[in-house]
């Protein structure tokens, strides 16, 4: 655990998440629904424009400084001695004890390696990613499996409310919920929570990532980037994020809903928990 | 439309769209499943190297000929000469005829201007945007956009197959499918068949694009770029993309599904066709 004094200064800038709009449908009724905000919050780095991210809002300085730790840019948190979110102006005042080395040189080189706004942060990642060392004793209890499945279902969240977000959280092994964000970016949600894993000293090796989206390659390099051995998802996979899993010996579990799952890579990491007849031993739930 | 002689030279790269991989249910039962196929793709623009786009790779002379256009690195199709995509070195060669004015100025800006895999392509571009006239007249019938929905239901498609990717289409004003294109990128998908419509000589402003992910700002602001006054949506919005469209005269149609729609932004384009009783005129469909 850090010293509080080397704990960053944040403010704790607050937004509306989502805007009323007006909608017809096919009878012609027109009637008013929620849509998630949707704001651009610009990175300024020791006062160097870094990037402007577009953010539904809820969690701007661990999105931020969550940011700087997946794209390397910050190595520790103690390097980092204030993130100041100013709405007024939609931006993110970020100051280092110490600056950062060679920042122009860095965030050049991703303009050749990622798609902008496209592709995927690649590159030169690859190589320092490939010396992240899993955990290798990780394992998940197929009970535990479902505990998480089911707090996703019931946490209330804006999706149910406006829709078009997507939602990242993470778990204990037993299945305890930690962290969960939402944001009109899944990128947005994963790099938030890596923010709040940094402040509050949290470590991934013993922990269960989940996503709303799909298991791309960025999102398990992100997931490797924070040390955690083992990613959920209601949705499927991509064939370099299964690839770059696989590589990692990172387990991916794909398509979680009700009791139904699929195992993608290094299945060993699940305790399954059969019956005789080969059924789950967790009852089935009763719909919502 | 443009003389043949004025076309560019394309290969016609072919790869394979899905890989299959072993899966274990919840019953630990093993099986074989299809995923998306995913790979790089670096573009290099007069042995420059530019980007690197990750795709499924249906599509990528169109591809990469509609990312130059929708990041307005060329502004003509008779800018270029020839695109060669060689799979075997996950390379595409783009060739101009009198070279790009500012490359290396034009693609340094976008560090600063967008969120690199993150966030938007916004900056400076809604500058230009804002100089595009949508067609006002543009308009649909309630029973072209049902054509529209029925036709997406019935698409064979990686989506049905494998999951995991996102699909795009353009629709005449009738309701006629022109292009269907699929990618692990939503982005990928509408950057092929802005490439399409050029190489066809198609003009967007009498045409509906539909698309499987959200109407965000980026959707629109491409769909405004290939000059389409009408986008629809299986999903929903967020705050920009509504803003936006709201801004450049585009009407957005969310949550199309069956016989309902959510109608968001410039109504007066949907010719609605319903009964004394305020029913579609339409019949329901029976479900597939």
């Amino acid at each position: 655990m850090l010293a509080i004094s080397s704990l960053p200064q944040l403010t704790q800038a607050t937004a509306e998440l989502t805007r009323v709009v007006e909608a017809t449908d096919e009878r012609g009724r027109v009637s008013l629904i929620a849509i998630p905000a949707e704001r651009p919050l610009t990175v300024y780095l020791d006062k160097r424009e870094l990037v402007t991210l577009m953010t539904m809002g809820g969690n701007p300085e661990a999105l931020v400084l969550g940011y700087l730790r997946n794209q390397r840019l910050i190595r520790a948190l103690d390097e980092i001695k204030a993130i100041q979110v100013d709405w007024e102006v939609s931006a993110a005042a970020v100051t280092t004890r110490h600056g950062v080395a060679r920042l122009a040189e860095r965030t050049a080189q991703r303009v050749v390696t990622t798609g902008c706004g496209q592709g995927t942060v690649f590159g030169g990642l690859m190589d320092e990613v490939d010396q992240i060392a899993l955990p290798a004793e990780a394992s998940l209890r197929q009970s535990a499996l479902y505990r998480i499945i089911d707090a996703i279902r019931v946490q209330p969240s804006i999706y149910k409310q406006a829709g078009s977000v997507h939602g990242c959280a993470l778990f204990s092994a037993a299945g305890e919920l930690l962290y969960f964000v939402e944001d009109v970016g899944r990128h947005n949600a994963v790099d938030a929570i890596a923010g709040k894993m940094w402040l509050d000293g949290v470590e991934g090796g013993d922990k269960i990532f989940y996503t709303t989206g799909r298991l791309t390659s960025e999102m398990v390099i992100k997931g490797a980037q924070m040390g955690i051995p083992i990613l959920l998802s209601r949705s499927g996979t991509t064939e370099m994020g299964h690839q770059v899993a696989q590589q990692l010996g990172m387990s991916l579990i794909a398509r979680c809903t009700g009791r139904h799952f699929l195992l993608l890579t290094h299945p060993q990491r699940l305790v399954f928990e059969l019956d005789e007849a080969g059924t789950p031993t967790t009852p089935a739930l009763a719909p919502l």
